[in-house]
């Protein structure tokens, strides 16, 4: 069998061994040492906000997006009003998420190549007095963009408005400080920048607001106040975990502890994120942010202007040559896009960069710095 | 490092450790390869059922909740009417999300220790024209009943009313066909007797019921109509699957096919219900159902009369010799629960009884038949 494909996307992401090495268990979820790992993992990404005494984190089995979607149904009592801060494709679902559920959802459009703007933001509530939360994607995915969460949250408590931050592919990298940046909830899940596996996420919910989140979710599955307060009596989940996925989690947290924590994990990102910018400009290929938007998470590319370049020939190529690249998902631009996160470094992105470089060429599409 | 201990629970579940080494990859989700896994287990769950060319099945992440939960979401429209055969916690769990969705649900009550009743549904049926739906738990896993799955059927059929089947606990063990037995919707799960590990669900739809579902789902998460629109467009799942457990569910499909399919399951765990009920007999343990209710899924036993027995020095007993029970779900009647179901045969089984016999005397609990 071939060696594991090096996957350069936002999630599934490479993991180590030693992650998954902890998943050839199985784990009785009522069991007390299986509790004492859950424990353990909402522990530890309490201290990754420096959260403790001020927040709590809840973990949800599902997707990131379950997450989020549960976030905002617990969060935001039925008749709250949501203003969903949209430079994206993952601000666009969780604004439709909020209003498929039934609360009121606006929206302010912003520039899918750039930052959100806390001014905009500032006029807007004043304007209207009737929202009660917004919604900031941190990382916008979508591009790669990094979002101001620092001003976007002084703005909000200036407000006295909730603020629920979708962190999901930020989450662990970039800086999150819960003692200097307010928010209500924040959402992120194992499969990113944590380098679990996929499969569950979790909320970091203030306590301030937590009591008064009873009763707002319509779903059960979704109702974060209803999973906390049980886990707060229990120790355990409502509903059977994904036990694998969790020890994975704890496993992968261990690890990222050993590595130095955030700070050591955003400096080989960035580390990641500058080979390849780098080298893909070697090769004639240039990102689509400026580099002072860009997160140092995913990096969105402009496809080569060249007839003979098809995405998926492009990425069956770079496939064939170990590297397992993303899709574009701008509507309006022809674009590519590499992650730099997982368990990979510096020599994996070069690895990748020559990967990509042979591919081009192998389609015909000359490699040289524009 | 111990060796695992034995799983006697509802799931988790022993699995092989086949199953788990699958857990050693990392998939890219957006990846043919992948697509082609999700493939092979939606047609290999189809075959199970008998459902090829009438049925759709549609994977969802997280627990099984989650799974009836988007089933009931998905299936019943907004002035939908559900009727709920209440014979246990699951039932009353169904009911719950039912009604916290807002849909109308009325619930019909019977006894714990038996079966539902297709009479009573009958005349409830006649009585009441504004029900639409009925959910059904097939094993009511609180007690271990079995409930008359295809009575059932034909009593909704002949009313004209949809069926929503919770076959969590069943699924891949009991006989379920879907060529005489009509359902609108049955659930199940990968941690139950298909033997793999937690953390994702998937629902059979009847292909006739599937295009009136579109709009029904007021939560984007858990609408399978629109993850099945996906689906069939794309091949992938509309939100990043949780790929280590997909690939380990392929896997324990595989090694069910290989073992003879349903029939070979069934007569696995109805040996081991077996070897169960007639080994903590002779130690006085004594079933709370009927032999003819018993589902060969999870044993509720009595809990001895004795005033030295405690469940959790019981429950700790047997852990410390390789067996994890599990706690009843009654609420009359003290009980604790075996269950049968796992990667584990009469051995094991035996082997629990044995332990549960030491585990008592330990505890100064006689252990001779009553
Ligand atoms: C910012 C952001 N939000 C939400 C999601 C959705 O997560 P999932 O695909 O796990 O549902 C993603 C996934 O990449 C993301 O990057
Ligand atoms: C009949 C039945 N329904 C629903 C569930 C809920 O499944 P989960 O705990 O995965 O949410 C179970 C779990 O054992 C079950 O047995």
């Amino acid at each position: 069998m071939d060696r594991d494909r090096i996957l350069l996307t936002p999630g599934p992401l490479t993991t180590t061994l030693r992650t998954k090495l902890a998943m050839l268990h199985d784990w009785g979820s009522w069991d007390a040492d299986f509790n004492a790992v859950t424990a353990g993992v909402r522990s530890r990404l309490l201290d990754i906000v420096h959260g403790h005494g001020t927040h709590v984190v809840v973990p949800l089995q599902g997707s990131g997006t379950f997450s989020v979607e549960a976030a905002v149904a617990t969060v935001v009592p039925r008749d709250g009003h949501v203003l969903v801060l949209d430079n994206g494709a993952y601000c666009k679902r969780a604004g439709k998420l909020t209003q498929m559920m039934g609360r009121r959802v606006s929206t302010v459009a912003f520039a899918e190549d750039a930052p959100v703007s806390p001014a905009v933001l500032d006029d807007q509530l004043r304007t209207d007095a009737s929202i009660t939360h917004v919604v900031l994607i941190h990382c916008e995915t979508g591009a790669g963009v990094e979002n101001p969460l620092a001003d976007v949250a002084a703005v909000c408590e200036r407000h006295g408005k909730g603020l629920i931050v979708d962190a999901m592919s930020s989450f662990a990298a970039l800086p999150i400080d819960a003692r200097t940046v307010r928010f209500d909830a924040l959402i992120a899940a194992s499969g990113k920048c944590l380098e679990g596996v996929p499969g569950m996420g979790f909320v970091f919910i203030r306590q301030a607001v937590l009591d008064g989140c009873a009763g707002n979710s319509q779903s059960l599955a979704m109702d974060l106040h209803d999973q906390h307060q049980y886990m707060a009596k229990t120790g355990q989940w409502r509903f059977t975990p994904p036990t694998h996925v969790v020890v994975a989690l704890a496993e992968a947290i261990t690890q990222f502890v050993e590595e130095g924590g955030q700070p050591a994990r955003l400096a080989r990102y960035t580390a990641n994120c500058a080979t390849l910018i780098e080298g893909m400009g070697q090769l004639g290929l240039q990102p689509f942010l400026k580099a002072e938007h860009q997160a140092p998470i995913i990096v969105t590319f402009h496809a080569p202007a060249h007839p003979a370049y098809d995405f998926q020939r492009f990425y069956q190529a770079a496939k064939r040559r170990g590297f397992m690249l993303y899709p574009g998902k701008l509507t309006t631009v022809d674009t590519f896009r590499v992650g730099c996160i997982g368990a990979i470094g510096s020599l994996e992105m070069q690895q990748a960069v020559n990967a990509v470089g042979e591919a081009l060429r192998e389609m015909g599409i000359p490699t040289a710095p524009a």
